[in-house]
């Protein structure tokens, strides 16, 4: 069976493994490792609370070359205040004795939950077991993956394989989802390898793009955490003509980051706490480029409208308030609702559609809802998925 | 027993009965009649997509005196083109024709499913019964409450009774709930009626006022229908010395309608789908009075603060996670969150409180979660109710 895991580009090991951060004995800590050191990028969320994990390693990213990046779950480390701070450089320093590099050629991310200071013995041990562990197996990989889930209940991975100029170039990439996914955001914890010889700025400039027509189009309840980080690590051992500008070769790797974005994004949304289904919002027709986005987002977003795809009810009256609710520029008279392929509302009017054939198309594991606001040019689009009783029941008893 | 509901106020005689609109069989027509014509007031969605009874409330809400006000419960007349515009319209001339009024003097609101024709011919029939049935009594009064019900549960109803300058003035008032009442609007449909004397532009401005801090600060999911209406009829019965400008006698009047409306705020909140608790959340030391709107709001809208109050959690992370995504000023270092006197979070710290106790609190019909940003001088507050998992059985098959 071929490598699926993130180990999958040449010059990657990985581990995971359970450290004691969570009660439930899951694994916890994850370690990546590129010996012969990597270009990195990352991204981070917006939101003006940031973990420890965000401010270190958005001071460590500029570093070049990065050779590893240590993850927790479990932990947040975020609202730690000083002590969190200190604890989440300890973090990085520990991997830099036991790896033997500087402390800032280690990137770090910390997923779980808020305001609870992290467990560094336990963690400072479970990285020298870590370091012992690393390999480049998929089982490595896959361990690497479960490492830093939460909520999820299955490990999100995608891998690429693409030609570029004679020389075989691999994508691979890890993300971990559940709740507190907005749009404007990179993501919760992304972590994607790659072989590719790439320039650092233009390996951050393709990650931008990618997580930006990916992961930042998916909406799970609209907020970004405290601690959203996409990260990637070139290697560059596929020995590829180093891609130094924007050119062919450049928009070839964009384009396969992108979709490999693009499908851990989706694995995203149907692995939503609760979710058992997702959709594509498409807005068209909008004055402004940014009317088509908050319109889509505004759909993507909406709880009844969550609930009428969870209930594969093609209740658009639901979709109608919202995109009136969120101020863009529209006309009654000519907005437009299809969903899939079926008008359900059109030119300010409702259609006699088939609703059994629509609930069917609801029903399905993905479906598509186009709004057309026919009042100008531009598009966009965002995903969303349904919101269940799962969700509440997860939600409501998570912390205590 | 005194009589609680919107007949109270001298010169108002109401109607509730079931027409045929909704399936049920339960009531969904509402009929208020004052003989003697009334000032009235209104307020309105924001929403873009206005259904077909706001476009023509709109119009005649300018006329006075206003004599009567029709609404409909289990069709919301909305995105329903000319055809429900035309319904709208006969709905009021039928009215008008059997008060014997204009057809401007009549008020109309309507509410329920979205992109549905109204059965007229049902509502026409209803609307002859309703003019037989018209009564000053808590039964009537009672009966029009329950007509212009959804999914709420319970009716909703408040009475207040003060002195002004010698004559005993009452205001009463009934609205329905449930979904999809988020701020900027002015809820879903609200009705007032009062026996103060009181100039048709004070009575505006202080309707406008009152909605805008009670039912505009609650938030349940965060959009506004299409048709969201609260409407006031002021007979001028009780005979005391006219409001003509902003007296002390307008400010009392002002203050005891702003009660009232809050009281129906909360009645609203505690029988939102799914609800079982609600909370105030306050917001503090804000850089701009918008910028405390704008938070509290994000707090009271995130569904994940939702679910943490749906089950009692003092999961606080979650709290600083909405404010720190909606875009305010803020210091992660100054910021404080309480939850009903006790500190949480202080100054960018987790705080050693008692959970146990915390969860108590939160554990109240209705508790308040205060965030001081700690960078300003400004202050607002809203109001949210907890996300059930009754809420996604609501609304996963509403329709269908």
């Amino acid at each position: 069976m071929p490598n699926k895991t993130i180990t999958a580009p040449k010059g990657f090991t990985a581990a995971g493994l359970h450290c004691g951060v969570k009660q439930s004995g899951k694994p916890d800590l994850a370690l990546l490792y590129c010996p012969t050191g990597a270009k990195a990028a990352a991204v981070f969320t917006t939101n003006a609370i940031q973990s420890a994990g965000v401010i270190i390693c958005k001071k460590h990213i500029v570093t070049s070359p990065i050779y590893t990046a240590i993850i927790n779950s479990g932990n947040a480390n975020a609202c730690t205040g000083a002590k969190g701070l200190a604890a989440a450089k300890v973090m990085c320093s520990k991997v830099a004795k036991e790896l033997d590099l500087e402390t800032e050629q280690v990137l770090i991310a910390s997923t779980g939950i808020i305001g609870q200071q992290l467990p560094i013995t336990k963690i400072t041990a479970g990285i020298t077991n870590a370091a012992k562990l690393l390999r480049d197996s998929q089982t490595a990989g896959l361990n690497f993956a479960k490492a830093i889930m939460t909520t999820d209940t299955k490990a999100k991975q995608a891998v690429r394989t693409f030609d570029l100029y004679g020389k075989t170039v691999t994508i691979a990439g890890t993300a971990k989802g559940a709740g507190m996914i907005g749009p404007n955001m990179a993501t919760t914890i992304c972590v994607i390898t790659t072989d590719a010889a790439i320039s650092k700025p233009l390996l951050g400039k393709a990650l931008k793009n990618a997580i930006g027509l990916s992961l930042n189009r998916l909406t799970v309840d609209g907020h970004q955490s405290t601690n959203d980080t996409a990260m990637i690590l070139a290697s560059g051992l596929a020995k590829n003509k180093t891609i130094t500008k924007q050119d062919a070769a450049y928009r070839k790797f964009s384009a396969v980051l992108s979709d490999l974005c693009n499908n851990l994004g989706k694995q995203m949304a149907l692995d939503a706490e609760g979710a058992t289904r997702m959709f594509k919002v498409v807005v068209k027709g909008a004055a402004r480029k940014g009317d088509a986005l908050k319109a889509a987002r505004a759909v993507a977003d909406y709880d009844l409208v969550k609930c009428a795809v969870h209930g594969a009810d093609p209740n658009w009256g639901r979709i109608v308030v919202a995109v009136g609710s969120c101020g863009v520029t529209l006309d009654p008279a000519t907005l437009c609702v299809e969903i899939g392929d079926i008008f359900v509302f059109r030119n300010g009017k409702p259609t006699n559609f088939d609703a059994k054939r629509v609930s069917r198309i609801i029903a399905k594991k993905e479906h598509t809802i186009t709004v057309n606001l026919n009042v100008g040019k531009h598009q966009d689009f965002c995903y969303g998925c349904d919101l269940s009783r799962e969700y509440i029941t997860i939600n409501a008893d998570y912390h205590t």
